[in-house]
C-alpha cells in the first residue's frame, strides 16, 4: 500500500490532488502535451496511475477499495518525429541541488533500457523555489552517478549539462525544442 | 460510468478479471512482453487502466469509490530497435469476421496519428474460436475502411493482408518476428 505525499482532500472527502509530488509541473506538462497533440507535433501522454483493486461492488459496477501502486516505469512516453520519447517529471523545493532519492531505482533502470534501445530518455526536473525547469538526459544522470559519490546532483551540474526549458504561455513548457537540439547531436 | 464486460468476482467480492474483453490474449501479451523485457529485446508495456476516483479515505490512505474510465489511446506501447511501437489487443468469438465496432474511434484516430509520426501502429486480433491471432497494421485497417463499406473485416482480408502470429511456449506470442518483417518493408 502506498500513501502518496501531497494528498489534498476537500470537505466532501473528494480528492483534489493525488499526485506524488508536484501537481503544478504535471499540469504544465499535460497542457504542453495536449498542445503538441492538437498541433500534431508529438504524441506524448501521461500514463494512468496504476492502482491495486481490492474490492468491487456490482449493479452498477464500482470499485469500492483500491490503493495506488508504484509504477514500474516512467510516467510519460510517446513519439516525436519517429523517435521514442520516455521521461519522468520531478519537482524539488531544494534550491541548491536535486536529491537523487527522488528517482526510484526501477525508473533509472527503465530509462537505461530505453536509452540502450535508442529511445530519447530523460527527466524533467523543476526547482520550484528557483522557477527553473530543466531537461536532463538519462546519460547525463548516469554520468553523474558514475563519476560522483554524492546523494544529490548540485545545481551547478544542471547549469553545465542539463537544458533549461523555456516557459511561456503556449506551449507552457516547450521541451520539444530541446529534443530537437538533442537529435541534432545524435 | 463504465461497466466493463467480463467482470468476474469471487465469494470475497474480489475482482478476478476486470478486463473489458479477452483476459486470455492480454495475459499472453503480458507474458510475451515480460520475456522481451527480460531478454532486453523490446520494452513494451501495457498501460494501467485509467480510473476516475470519486472518494477516498485517509489514515491509511485508501480509494473508496472509483470507476473505470475509457482510455484515450491504445493499451500497449514501447520501443523496439529504436522504433516506437503502439497497439491495442482485441478478441472476437466471431469465426468469419472481425466487427469494426470493437475498435473505438479515438483508438483509430490515435493509431493514425502514430502512423503518421512514423511509429509502428497496429492491432493484435485474436479469433478465439479459430485459435488464430493476427497482427494487422493500422494502414491495412485504414485501407479496408476506405475501400469497403462494411461493418466487419472478413477473415479472408486477414488471411490476405494481416500476419498470423506464431504461438509457442516461450515467447507465447512472438509478434516481434512480424515487426521485423514490417521493418524490412519500410
Amino acid at each position: 500500500m502506498k500513501h502518496p505525499k501531497g494528498i489534498v482532500q476537500n470537505k466532501e472527502n473528494n480528492i483534489i490532488s493525488y499526485s506524488n509530488r508536484g501537481m503544478a509541473l504535471e499540469d504544465d506538462l499535460n497542457v504542453t502535451n495536449n498542445y503538441y497533440i492538437d498541433k500534431k507535433i508529438a504524441f506524448i501522454y501521461k500514463k494512468p496511475t496504476p492502482i491495486q483493486i481490492v474490492k468491487t461492488s456490482f449493479n452498477p459496477f464500482k470499485i469500492t477499495e483500491a490503493f495506488f501502486k508504484e509504477a514500474s516505469t516512467t510516467d510519460y512516453n510517446g513519439i516525436y518525429k519517429g523517435y521514442y520519447i520516455d521521461y519522468d517529471a520531478k519537482e524539488t523545493n531544494n534550491k541548491t541541488s536535486f536529491p537523487l532519492n527522488n528517482i526510484h531505482k526501477h525508473q533509472l533502470n527503465h530509462l537505461k533500457n530505453i536509452d540502450s534501445a535508442k529511445g530519447i530518455a530523460f527527466l524533467i526536473i523543476r526547482f520550484n523555489k528557483l522557477n527553473r525547469t530543466y531537461l536532463i538526459t538519462y546519460k547525463d544522470i548516469e554520468n553523474f552517478i558514475t563519476n560522483y559519490n554524492r546523494k544529490s546532483i548540485p545545481l551547478s551540474y544542471f547549469e553545465k549539462h542539463a537544458h533549461l526549458i523555456k516557459e511561456g504561455y503556449i506551449p507552457r513548457l516547450n521541451y520539444i525544442e530541446i529534443i530537437d537540439k538533442l537529435l541534432e547531436e545524435l
